[in-house]
């Protein structure tokens, strides 16, 4: 699986194994089983976390109960409540696994100390940082002004795997209609 | 002006004036009058600017003309249509200048440059990119959750001069509702 988050780093900046090990020296793993949290609403979020292997969902729940799911992670996404991370404040988002997942974790502290021990990957946060802000701002637009189907296809096309790994349920969850609207759509 | 620009910096990093005068050789700066366009649609988008003095939107039109305002920009805030800037692709938001505006503006290669150059920066561009990211998540999670109330509330307490810079017309675009409604609900 490390493997795995070497070709993840690669993808931005060339690194030798002895700087992947020094890398890696950072991080800590853990596995969280289905239906634990990497976060939790009203709790410190002090960790950044690499998906090894896995699923999660990112979500707040209303008064009525109703989840709005910000986005799913899988393997190759890095997960944090950014504010909470970035802060110390507490987490305003649940982020819960929907699979046995398998992370590399890392605090605020370690990751500072990163950047400034291996510049390299001061670079990599920074070009990463951009793509997830162009990513986020992407699905703010669709939610604003594309159909719920144009934002179904939009999330299967990026991430195929997901169309056999979550619920109908939990896909019309993240487009905001009930699962009855989303079965109508995608039988048509 | 550019004490405000060098303030803005030391909000992450500290600089000596000598860091400032290099760090500003990789800036260019340029006046647009109100009503002129900074990004448009389906043009290439290769600048980064940074507000000196001024006020923009960035927003979407749909088939029938609606606008949709991503966000405002003022004095202090970094203007860029992140996809196209990054990957040379063309834009698919237009950002209008409301008043006269004056800004710096970078190139994507200069970006690159000066981050290489001037380590300080990597590390002020990283920072500054999770708070953005942070800010759009926020924007993003009370479009689900918030009443407009609260959302008009949370955008004038971020902003409080846009309450006089900018017309209730664009207010009730930002936030999705008809200017009547936005009428109706400020002035209970």
């Amino acid at each position: 699986m490390m493997e795995a988050f070497k070709a993840h780093l690669e993808q931005v900046i060339n690194i030798s194994d002895d700087e992947f090990e020094s890398i890696l020296s950072f991080f800590s793993t853990k596995t969280f089983e289905k239906h634990t949290y990497l976060i939790k609403i009203g709790e410190p979020a002090p960790y950044e976390y690499f998906l090894l292997r896995g699923l999660v969902k990112a979500y707040q729940t209303d008064r009525s109960g109703r989840q709005y799911i910000v986005h799913f992670g899988l393997e190759g996404w890095w997960i944090l409540e950014i504010e909470a991370f970035q802060r110390g404040t507490n987490a305003t988002l649940d982020v819960e696994c929907l699979e046995d997942t398998v992370v590399l974790y890392i605090s605020a502290t370690d990751k500072e100390r990163l950047c400034l021990s291996i510049p390299k990957m001061e670079h990599f946060f920074r070009v990463k940082s951009g793509w997830a802000h162009a990513a986020l701002q992407e699905r703010m637009l669709m939610d604003m002004n594309a159909s719920t189907i144009e934002r179904y296809d939009a999330l299967i096309r990026q991430d195929p795997s997901l169309y056999h790994r979550v619920s109908q349920n939990l896909l019309a969850s993240y487009l905001g209609v009930t699962s009855e609207t989303l079965s109508r759509l995608t039988s048509t």
